[in-house]
């Protein structure tokens, strides 16, 4: 498991107004978006599902990161997808335990502790709305 | 070890500039851009060195980990950071085998290695000009 993901009772449009408005709340700017669907049709021409990626970053945090290990940055940032899947909306959070974990550096487990603990938040202010 | 890094004996401008011609040349689209450096500055007032995360996509590649794995969008897109440190510029970019790994699905095995060889390649043209 490297997700926190829960299904969502709206449609997709509504869900990813609401994760922005989530992560806000809990402290993270959304610095990077890749509308995969769009991305998909444009790159390729298939069509694909309705699919975001939203890249979460909370700043303070990124900071100590990025000072306990200057290559964290690979790792970052806290993506965040919002995807339709057999006429479902999913929200679908990665885990920093486990990206952060793989890295070896003890000094980095507090901080993805923390940031998890933040992001599931914000997914399940957005499935308990 | 989950990045692939080597010193680069350019400036650091030269080295962001190098870095997004040897990804397209490899296949890769900048999808994301993290300016870290003026990221910091903006949100905490901090001076931190010159640091940029690009976040390399290889649109057909990425559309076979999809459909391989729906929530695979969360460890994408590949990052490539560059950043100066201790005086020296510095490539460091995702291993892809690393990322995508933990993940479990076998299917992700060869794309990751793929990628992974486009990567690499990418860097080392950067560090060998």
């Amino acid at each position: 498991m490297y997700t926190y993901k829960r299904t969502i009772e709206m449609g997709y449009d509504e869900t990813v107004a609401k994760v922005r408005e989530a992560l806000k709340n809990e402290g993270f700017g959304v610095l990077t978006e890749i509308d995969i669907k769009q991305t998909l049709k444009t790159k390729l021409n298939v069509d694909f599902e309705d699919h975001i990626i939203l890249g979460a970053c909370n700043p303070p945090f990124a900071y100590k990161a990025l000072i306990a290990e200057r290559d964290i940055g690979v790792l970052l940032p806290c993506n965040v997808s919002v995807y339709r899947q057999d006429g479902k909306t999913v929200v679908s959070a990665i885990l920093p335990t486990v990206q952060l974990g793989k890295v070896g550096n003890p000094e980095l487990i507090p901080i993805a502790e923390e940031i998890e603990k933040l992001l599931k938040r914000a997914v399940d202010a957005v499935a308990e709305e």
